[in-house]
Order: structure tokens, then C-alpha cells, then sequence
């Protein structure tokens, strides 16, 4: 997986709701490759399309949707949690994320 | 400009050669988002097509190169100097890159 930094660029195919969470101490941007990807936050939802780009806010609480599968670019850091305190069954460790497919 | 933890997230036009220089602490993030931009480096040349990105890091001497006008996405460190300690017509300070267009 690339390295910018102290961070991860990842590639994600994500489908369906992953999981309300939030991430204490960092930011994180999406950018959709392929698709379409539905950010729900408390005080707002936004739509990204193919080419759109948003970064959530540490601390915003927020769930991904994908209705359809999606192609995502994700820049987190290496410490980011990709569900926060939340543990789902979409939960991966970064082991497991680093585990080429 | 978005902000993504210390770093900034810049959307470039870039069009010719820009400078040789190596940032001496920074990866540098480059996503093409249209046209092509070629990143030559001393040990080998990267062509980046619209969708692909590539990470420099950090100390490795690199001259962004676009033959026609291309779109860019750049994520640096806000401590990042766009051309390194190369000074050059198309250096651009923080404060003249955070200036809307």
C-alpha cells in the first residue's frame, strides 16, 4: 500500500453501509474513483460522485454508504481506526488491509 | 484550500517543466485528474496518465514535467515548499496558492 507520510493511500471496493464512527485525532479524505459514495453526518449527507473529493473532520461523526459498489481512494493515517471504536463485521485490522488481494 | 490533518489538498493546472528539487522531509501525493503529467527522477521517469497517482518521497530529486496543460491533485504537507529550495518564475508562496483563482 502506498505511504504518504504518516499516512496510508488506500483503494477500497465498499458496497452497502459501513458504520457510524468517528476518528478522535484525524481527518480523512475520500475520493471516488468509480461510482458513487453517500457520506452521512449528523448535520448533513453528501453525494460524491466519479472525480468528487470530501474530507470528513476529525471528530464528525459519519457512515459511508455505498448503494451500489463503488470505488473509493481513501488517505488516512496510519493510526486511523477505518471504523473508529466502532467493531462491525466490516471491521479489518490494517493487517488485514495491507494483505494484497 | 481543503486541509486534511497538516496537510493541504491543492487541485493544480500545470503546463511545461516546473524545477528539479527534492523536499527534504515531505512525500508528495500527485493524482492526475486530466491530461498527462511525466515525473522525471534521477533514477527513472513516471507517466501519469488522468486516474493515476504516484507518491514521491521524500529527498528524491523530481522535475514535474506536462507537455499541454494538465489537471492535478496534490496532497503536501503545509510545511511542503511546491518547488523545494529551488526558486524559480513559477514558485508560488503558501499565502499566493491559498488566493482563490
Amino acid at each position: 500500500m502506498p505511504e504518504l507520510d504518516d499516512s496510508f493511500v488506500k483503494v477500497a471496493k465498499v458496497h452497502g453501509s459501513l458504520a457510524w464512527h468517528s476518528h478522535d485525532d484525524e481527518d480523512e479524505l475520500f475520493y471516488v474513483l468509480d461510482g458513487c459514495l453517500r457520506i452521512e453526518m449528523e448535520a448533513r449527507t453528501v453525494v460524491l460522485n466519479r472525480g468528487d473529493a470530501f474530507v470528513v473532520p476529525k471528530r464528525v461523526r459519519h457512515n459511508p454508504v455505498a448503494e451500489q459498489a463503488c470505488l473509493v481512494m481513501l488517505i488516512e493515517r496510519k493510526s486511523t481506526l477505518h471504523t473508529g471504536n466502532a467493531i462491525t463485521d466490516k471491521t479489518r485490522s490494517i493487517a488485514d488491509q495491507l494483505r494484497p488481494v
